[in-house]
């Protein structure tokens, strides 16, 4: 038995199996060849290159040594409790494979072959026999149609590519493209480098959800940059999201939000496509810095590994040395919402006496020549900032660290010292600093001493910008963070109900049981009873006809307005003519009685069951506009009131909640709490497949859903 | 006499000054200096570094030579007719140097000195005494307050800067800083290089209309670079850009777009702020091609100088050696509003040929792998993909150029033919190319063929989608030339007015003066005539109360809606007394009668007289939601019928004019018409400082102001 073969490491063997694949202590290479033309030979190569300092088995039927390793002839002979398998064999024999590798206790393989569901039809039969090979092994499987993993700390190069500079960040993608793209920005920008990278390929195992949590875990992980095409299990993502992003940054750029992108994604990683509205907004609410270029994936992921996020409450002081770039950089933190700190008096009046009359003394500060002969006086500008209440963040703009390169060679000592200056403000105060500079491109050693001390350096105004943003939300987030919902999925309540349309007074009472006011209503069962009904109200009504047969209630004159106690009866009497005789065998089943909706705001609240992220709700502007407008935003569910708010002021419509026109002002509070209710309710019945409150009118604290439609799945 | 003076050059005098300026073939360097360390040794100094091989005169009272170039003592002594003058001398001493500048014959000059108006009050007696002396002089004046100027062609290289590299763009700014930038931006991209700098600090002569069109006219520019915080003379620059960019491209970058940012340009360069919502539609309008972001301007402006425009109707294809890119390219192209070809089959089979049965034939073309071997598939694909009917471009994304470095250093040789083969095959087809590659900030052989062959290769995804973007919409443009207004103001017509408010009456009749239609409308005098009117028009009416007294005639009560022929006396008598009681000591000058309006999409058109940019027309969305929904766009009056089509669409509104929900469906032509009518009414009325048409309902062909509202200026 391969279970009696000799144990490797006997603490490894308790470990999470994902940890020890993402930080493997020994590798077995099955596949290993003896040809350098081969992946099976290359990757062996890539392990010594890399400086791999644990035991690698190459396994290969017939080769006695490679690159001066012994070779093991057999998985089954290798000695148990291997961390990490690299399979670099085709796709057939893949399954065989893992179940060979599970008799010798290794917890986990990557993948590299192609020719699974990728290829769409063709792949299929071979996707099915390795998900039903993992699934009976139990081997935890990255790929397959992966480039590789790689933990650059240990050495696991995986990859096979060489040169990744070792730092903070780790990277989880299904393009192994988009890992050389990271390499080579980072490179550019002279960035902060890499822990980790996990090719997933084809996902069919280990997911992003399960790779963002363990990565963070590992305490080299300084932020985690996602490139995805599409999540197999979007609430899963969400909920990792949700745990990881209050200690640790993760930054994602989405392939396929595009129609034809999506196309393009399924082509060649076989993944499903979702509402790319709710995508952005759930992936934000869970935590998740969005960048929609992937020119800030690096940068962005580099920043936030590095440097503290603002303190929240705290603003920007832009420190420029000419106007143009202030003004640029001034313009894009505008654009992104990012407010600039109102500097102090005192403040000021410290600026005024380093820097003389020609400075502009508010924010964005100015220096206007006055460093050109002594950039010292950066230093000095810096150090009063950081004092002042309201900066949080010292964003400085221009050439700082070129003036030996413009003006004169001999300013370069005190550039120099004025970076290790920069640090030790920076350090003492706990104030972030981020520098660009039409420099950065350039080896300054002025620059490496900051970078090297944790302060980036970029060419870009827009991505110095970008980042300042995402340090400024991240601010936000982490003192909210104990405010959000874990976005875990409540059990599910109440007791299971045929599938299909509810009808009216159903769709009601499903909300009132659930704590949602839909006002006062009645069922009546005749034109008499509406009559009546009318009367109780005491107000005009509106009369609407409960029928199975008739789906859209308004197309059969199924729906009247404004009836008053007098022509009631009359009015309903007529009503069920036409539905009858628009819907010859419907069945009535009542009328159901509301008093008219006051004025107020219209507004669409909705929820679906999203394929990929489950119960999501959305809100929005209600009324005539609502499709030319398309001004709708989402949460997944359960939220707090305080994401209920967020996402409220995310709308057009909240433009109208505070007494636009003659409209009534609407409390938000009222209506953060609706919307939470709302959440609360779809997330603990997987059933509602569908939820229509549209309109619902709001005006001061009265929140009231005008009609209510229920979709029930299986 | 200075006129005495031996001419210089006599060829070079009949000469636009400002070509002579811009192209010098001669100059005088005033304030002149022995001093290493200041400005008036440097610009000699860098002039012979940049090998300038034209005459440079020094201007010092007392040294002999400087520089081995023998020093004239006075501006008066210069032989007459000196192209242009480097003023470096302090801004007291700058308006007598301009007198005397004009005396021997020196048509331009550039003056360095700050302490002008961007200094506020401090500077504005300096101001004033410089534009005396400009007026007085004739001479063209660049600056003050400038870092200078650079013809990198001819070697004038007067603002200092070493190792500017030859090229096509031509760049104006008011930030020197700017200059920096565009430079390292070009270095960091290995881009095309540039032409001429000008640095027009404070414009207080020179300004952005005439550089753009006296660069434009120096065939070694290929395109137009501007980054500007402001224009004095905004409507000079829409038709300097309306006449130039058929022919030259012009990119510009807005400093001051956000309000801190303009406050921001303000304190530095004195420019004037305007609304960033009209300049932005009429600059683009204009020909312009804005980008928002700074590291976009080189990029882009690189791209344009160096790469033929998509013929208009042709689309995008995109080749791809991975997904991962493609589909991030495909996603930022639809963002762009980019069309991506729709291949033929017989592209897609020759293709099918080419890659093997794992490749993406549709477009995004993913080879798939297939050339990871043999890099010259590339050209395969392309010499395919640019006989397709729909191909008016191939963007190249992913590794190409780096296969050599990633896999196989023997596949160099490779890729240099295949980047020579990819230019014949571009050449020959007349279709550009792009190339994206994650390799492009090393120094490539086979990168720097695609460059010197006019290929632009970049790394970042983003600027290679948004250089696509701008040939594609530069494709359009040239295409429609013919069909774009001149932005050209045309004489104004007809009798001055007073100024104030246009009561209805005559705004209605203004309105139809100029061949607008207002609808039938009755002026009537008395309850009475007004209960005729509503008879007359046959229908239920509005009645609006006319009086010079009341300004807001729906707060007063002067508005009814909805009379008919049975009540209209007596309503009318009542709104009459309502009206009296809220304004007492109202005149009233009648009552208008209009036929209720009836139902269609209900749009805001307006038009104002814009500080910078002189006329121009508003449209959106109209009624309860204006405030809100901010849904207005502007075009520059006049324009044409194609530039209020292009107006339209630009809107919410517009997804409302195809027979929205049971809204009737809008004629876009008769809408376009009535657009450029007002346009043309606002062009020609100099006097329209406001013009009000809210709400216009339009349905079907009608197209009517439902109220009309004209405020006159002097």
């Amino acid at each position: 038995m391969t279970t009696a073969n000799p144990v490797l490491d006997p603490a490894r063997q308790d470990l999470d199996p994902l940890d020890r694949l993402l930080d493997p202590q020994s590798i077995a290479v099955i596949g290993a060849s003896t040809n350098p033309a081969k992946r099976g030979y290359q990757a062996i190569r890539a392990l010594q290159d890399a400086g791999y300092a644990h035991p690698v088995f190459p396994v290969n039927p017939t080769a006695d040594t490679i690159l001066d390793l012994p070779v093991t002839s057999a998985i089954t002979d290798l000695p148990y409790g291997v961390d990490a398998a690299l399979i670099a064999l085709p796709a057939a024999a893949v399954p065989d494979a893992l179940r060979e590798c599970a008799r010798v206790g290794i917890p986990g393989a990557i993948v590299l072959a192609n020719g699974f569901k990728e290829t769409g039809d063709r792949g299929a039969e071979a996707e099915a026999r390795l998900l039903e090979a993992i699934a009976e092994s139990g081997v935890r499987v990255i790929g397959p149609n992966t480039s590789g993993m790689l933990n650059v700390s240990s050495g696991a190069n995986l990859v096979g590519l060489p040169g990744v500079p070792d730092g903070p960040v780790s990277i989880v993608t299904q393009s192994g493209n988009m890992l050389l793209s990271l390499v080579n920005d980072d490179r550019q920008l002279k960035g902060p480098g890499f822990h980790a990278y996990v090719g997933l390929g084809n996902q069919s195992d280990v997911r992003y959800d399960e790779c963002i949590t363990a990565l963070a875990r590992q305490p080299e992980t300084g932020a985690v940059a996602l490139h995805s095409e599409g999540f197999v299990d979007g609430r899963a993502v969400l909920t990792a999201l949700a745990a990881t992003t209050p200690t640790t940054p993760v930054v994602l750029l989405r392939g396929g939000r595009s129609e034809i992108g999506q196309r393009t994604a399924l082509s060649h990683t076989g993944s499903i496509a979702g509402s790319d509205a709710v995508a952005t907004a759930v992936l934000r609410q869970a935590g998740a810095e969005l960048v929609d270029r992937s020119d800030e994936l690096a940068v962005i992921a580099g920043t936030l590994a590095t440097t503290t996020a603002l303190p929240a409450g705290k603003k920007v002081a832009i420190l420029s040395d000419g106007g143009g770039h202030a003004t640029l950089a001034a313009d894009a933190l505008a654009d992104a919402g990012v407010p600039l700190a109102e500097l102090a008096d005192e403040t000021q009046a410290a600026l005024r006496r380093e820097l003389g009359t020609a400075a502009a003394v508010h924010n964005p500060v100015d220096v206007a020549g006055a460093t050109d002969a002594d950039p010292t006086v950066f230093a000095d500008c810096v150090r009063t900032l950081v004092t002042d209440p309201e900066v949080g963040l010292v964003l400085i703009v221009g050439l700082f660290g070129g003036y030996h390169v413009r003006f004169d060679p001999r300013l370069a000592d005190a550039e120099d010292a004025t970076a290790r200056d920069l640090l030790t403000i920076s350090a003492d105060s706990d104030i972030p600093l981020l520098v660009q500079s039409c420099y950065a491109a350039e080896d300054l050693v002025n620059h490496g001493v900051l970078r090297a001390g944790g302060v980036q350096v970029v060419s870009s105004i827009d991505h110095a910008v970008r980042a300042v943003t995402a340090l400024y939300r991240r601010g936000h987030r982490i003192a909210s963070a104990s405010e959000r919902s874990t976005l875990a999925l409540p059990a599910p309540t109440g007791p299971t109900l045929p599938a299909g349309v509810l009808d009216e007074p159903g769709a009601r009472r499903l909300m009132e049981a659930a704590g949602i006011d839909v006002g006062p209503w009645t069922l009546a069962d005749s034109p008499e009873a509406a009559a009546a009904a009318v009367a109780d109200h005491g107000v005009p009504c509106a009369l609407k006809v409960v029928s199975a047969q008739v789906l859209h209630k308004s197309d059969a004159g199924g729906v009247i307005l404004n009836v008053t106690a007098d022509d009631a009866r009359e009015r309903a009497a007529a009503m069920l003519d036409t539905v009858l005789s628009h819907v010859p065998d419907a069945v009535i089943d009542g009328i159901v009685v509301t008093p008219m909706a006051d004025r107020g705001v219209e507004l669409l609240v909705g929820a679906t069951h999203d394929p990929i992220y489950g119960p999501v709700v959305a809100f929005g502007t209600g009324g005539v506009l609502v499709e030319a407008l398309a001004d709708v935003t989402f949460r997944a569910a359960p939220f707090t009131e305080l994401e209920a708010l967020e996402m409220i002021d995310e709308t057009v419509a909240s433009r109208m909640l505070d007494g636009y026109r003659n409209l009534p002002a609407v409390d938000r509070g009222e209506l953060a709490r609706f919307l939470v209710r709302v959440g609360d309710i779809v997330a603990s019945n997987p059933q509602i497949s569908e939820l229509d409150l549209n309109p619902v009118i709001a005006s001061g604290a009265t929140v009231l859903p005008v009609d209510v439609r229920v979709i029930l799945s299986e």
